[in-house]
């Protein structure tokens, strides 16, 4: 078969069929309901929301009501005509998202049971959609995130608090809803895609408790108000569990995931005569480190043409972390790629990016590299172990020509990371 | 075909298949040398040092002469015959090993052209062999690896000073043997198999300079004494380099090695209708971090049967670090073992253990689990994550009972690690 060429090519083609894979625009046409005999009303939140919402658009019958309002990322919005999109910040939440928040619980109000409620939920959502409890302001679930963020609770002790200070997560956007039957598509940018966790799970159940929160604010000795102590007191507070029947009106579809994109990847590069080699959708963990491991896999391969033959991609997603210990730009896929780079001492081409097309806080979804990237770092004077000391990944590919620029892509499944191994 | 019962079984089994690949009784015989004309000196070093000297005494011809000495890590010596046999400290050296060191380079002096060296070096070997340069003390090596150790230098760099401080190393004692043939057998501990980084190459050719050592030093801010700075400045400081042709008369084999553990152990598994996959035997990073790149391969397995088919064992090498955080016992592969069973969610059988037969500082090689490890540290009140909080790894698996105790195996070829998924 014919080896693709030029290989950089090659490795952008498969980010692109990995995106295209879970594009809203592919996902939710074939997992919209029939429209109900009453009202649809469409909510949504999330970096794919304004995308998901055209596709509802794009789809749902011309004679059928449909009416709502989606809350998406600052930039991440798309030119709709029956729904309403609006934007709001992340990571840190603003007043736009809470006042869609708002807005979002009265829109679903006041249902009958004849009606539908569609709602399209993504990555970012729960930033978009922070609505503190009654009596708990802004402020108060700031000052809590804050201590939960220095204490080293891991993420699904920050969830399990959040859940339980908000007004709209854990399942309460759905009980707001009651009668109406509620279902949920998602497009999940959560390693193993736990409906719950996505977006803190506005509309779905939740398996965690207050006092599992209390438990987790008194491990790490985070002390908080009176009132919002008195809050996670009150039995009001409890969010929905599983098998609650107030729920019972509600279902949910993972519509997109990071194993979709992979294996979109993988069909891809069977076509061009490549052995894909897909590692998984949940690797987690510290990103030089996950580097390390990929560029152990890689060698193998090289040197013995296993666990694959060459030629051959290496494909991987999840969610790697970074322990910021300098003062350099970029994300965790760029720290990856850097970490490779540095590590590698074979041939190949590389490809790390955040599939929402924004990797960290940077204009960049991430960056890629050939078999010259030392003697082009060298000749560039750049020292990979230096960019590494600050975590300046996107310092060490910018001055390299080197970053993969997409701008948001309206879809977020996380991570996407290739390695391509040519014929020897 | 037949999927092994117990499975715990066949996990010890596969790293009795891969200690057995590398064991100096197999590995030394192919590779040795026809006896010289002359006379056969034997040295060596490493935790190998006195199974590899047992194995030449096994195989080499009753009349023809071979006499000499080989240094071992204390605990790992045996019974010889014809070759001498001492035992000093490792990690740290003492003065055992300092005066092996001395009298090693005196056996090897004022042999002839037709005389034989036989040099057998094994992992350990550097601090087994710890002889200061002309004019240095012991305390004075002691004092610039504490200071290295400090600084976040890395073990290249590490080794890079050391060999330049050093009597021996770096190809020094093969100078020294010179115009005697010298014929080096290495069992490789060393990711990548570099012959000149296991045991520091006392007879390979350095491809380090003392400029570099010096670099090092500044770039650290590592303040030495007068006289060692004088050392590092003078040209004897200076180690052969390769093509140097005044190491012409030597060669070296590596024997021995991580890829063969793991070939051996893919092998077994082969036999028993378990697929191997293979990730490699240059596997480096933090321990809890690979752990988790392990488990999402695990993970992609029992979901897809991909990259390989269920029953299916996973099986790597490599040397992982551990940051220490915490205190308590255990070496990486416990590490390793205890964040696997922290963060896996599906049933596995699993094995971490270091090739020479110590974990670490303890009394195991490492440890091993089953599908019912969450259950059984539940009902021993035991939280995964408060023992990986300090490093316990030893403390988990010791209460569990799940410790794997083999005793100094007098080989190593570092980590080996195997996860195993039955039949669905």
């Amino acid at each position: 078969m014919p080896v693709t060429n030029p290989p950089q090519s090659f490795l952008h083609k498969l980010f692109d069929a990995a995106l295209a894979a879970v594009s809203p625009a592919v996902c939710v046409p074939p997992h919209l309901p029939p429209p109900p005999k009453g009202r649809t009303v469409l909510i949504g939140a999330g970096k794919a929301a304004a995308a998901m919402a055209a596709a509802v658009e794009a789809h749902w019958p011309a004679n059928a009501p449909l009416s709502g309002m989606v809350v998406t990322r600052y930039d991440h919005g798309m030119t709709t005509t029956r729904i309403e999109v609006v934007e709001a910040a992340h990571p840190v939440p603003d007043v736009a998202g809470e006042q869609a928040a708002t807005r979002m619980l009265d829109l679903v109000r006041g249902l009958t049971k004849d009606d539908l409620v569609l709602c399209l939920i993504s990555g970012g959502g729960s930033a978009l959609l922070a609505l503190p409890a009654p009596g708990l302001t802004l402020a108060d679930k700031q000052a809590i995130n804050k201590a939960l963020l220095r204490s080293g609770a891991n993420i699904h002790e920050m969830n399990c608090v959040r859940k339980h200070l908000s007004a709209i997560k854990g399942g309460r956007l759905a009980l707001a809803a009651a009668p109406a039957r509620v279902v949920t598509l998602g497009i999940s940018d959560i390693p193993g895609d736990d409906p719950s966790a996505l977006a803190s799970g506005p509309t779905v159940a939740d398996p965690t408790t207050r006092s599992d929160a209390l438990g987790i604010l008194a491990k790490y000795g985070i002390e908080v108000p009176p009132h919002v102590h008195a809050w996670l007191e009150s039995a009001e507070c409890e969010t929905p569990k599983p098998g609650d029947p107030r729920l019972s009106h509600c279902e949910t579809h993972i519509i997109a995931t990071a194993q979709q994109a992979l294996q979109a990847a993988a069909a891809f590069a069977r076509c061009q005569g490549v052995t894909p080699l897909v590692l998984g959708d949940t690797i987690e963990g510290e990103a030089r480190d996950v580097a390390y491991v990929h560029a152990a896999i890689a060698r193998q391969i090289f040197r013995f043409d296993e666990p694959a033959r060459k030629p051959c991609v290496i494909l991987s997603g999840g969610e790697t972390t970074v322990t910021v210990r300098g003062n350099g730009r970029g994300g965790r896929n760029a720290e990856f790629l850097l970490a490779l780079a540095h590590v590698l001492d074979i041939p190949v081409w590389a490809l790390a990016c955040d599939t929402d097309g924004i990797d960290g806080t940077e204009d960049n979804a991430g960056a890629w590299f050939g078999p010259d990237v030392r003697e082009r770092a060298k000749a560039c004077r750049l020292v990979s172990a230096n960019f590494l000391a600050r975590n300046d990944g996107y310092g060490f590919f910018a001055a390299l020509g080197q970053l993969v620029i997409t701008g948001p892509t309206r879809t977020n499944v996380n991570d996407f990371r290739a390695i391509y191994l040519p014929h020897a």
